[in-house]
């Protein structure tokens, strides 16, 4: 089968040194910090926003996995927890900028064996874009631009 | 300076084949799929996601630095379109699950000079810390259990 790529495109725009109004499709989505990190507080800040995206593929990711292997899941509940230290975005010395670990769990619901679920896994965590993304190297190019064309 | 960890955390539990709702502190964030690719439209879906979270980091970043160097900006506009080939995710032969590549915009607005801006965007990438989860491999260790304990 011949490669076929898909786009996908977001746009923000900040609002306060520390909130940004995205918008995705028809979708109008918040990145703010906590106050204690500074910010107002009026949505989740863009490391929360990296475990939702990773909570959130880990799950669609599970249901498509389990209905082709015909797998027994009714419900998926995902838990991701990422450590990281604050110093390199501070401006300080610091081993790296972003999480230095992401830890997952996954309770799936359903009738299933043991075999099917590891089974499962194995298949989810290889073909969810987001733990591919975040797993390996992803190129990223970024250009500044001084005038919106 | 001692090594201080912050952890983020989010729960999500899925309401649909491509539907997950998620708990960030006190905020809910809905994934979903475009009709296009299964779903039922109700949000974003987990590599949209990944796009606010590079964007909103690199935003956020942007005024740190800004304030930290003296350089005047005053808004900032991101663009993120990132590209994939859904092969791999569908089971089929693909190069990788994740998008191949993450092109990125910046448009700052503010009185700044060239070098100001080249300086700045250097140092922003630098310290961005979702740059740096998406360009360096990321540990993500996964998990599964059948009961919530």
């Amino acid at each position: 089968m011949e490669e076929v790529t898909i786009q996908f495109y977001v746009e923000g725009k900040t609002e306060s040194p520390t909130k940004m109004v995205a918008k995705v499709r028809e979708f109008t989505i918040v990145v703010d910090e906590p106050p204690e990190l500074g910010g107002t507080n009026e949505g989740p800040n863009p490391v929360e926003y990296l475990l939702v995206a990773l909570a959130g593929c880990l799950a669609i990711t599970g249901y498509v996995v389990a209905k082709e292997k015909g797998i027994d899941i009714s419900s998926i509940k995902v838990k991701a927890a990422g450590i990281l230290d604050p110093r390199k975005f501070q401006g300080l010395d610091g081993e790296r900028a972003g999480y230095k670990e992401i830890k997952v769990e996954i309770l799936p619901e359903g009738n299933f064996t043991e075999s099917e679920l590891s089974e499962w896994i194995k298949e989810v965590e290889k073909r969810c874009p987001v733990s591919d993304n975040l797993k390996n190297p992803t190129p990223v190019e970024i250009k500044i631009k001084t005038k919106d064309q």
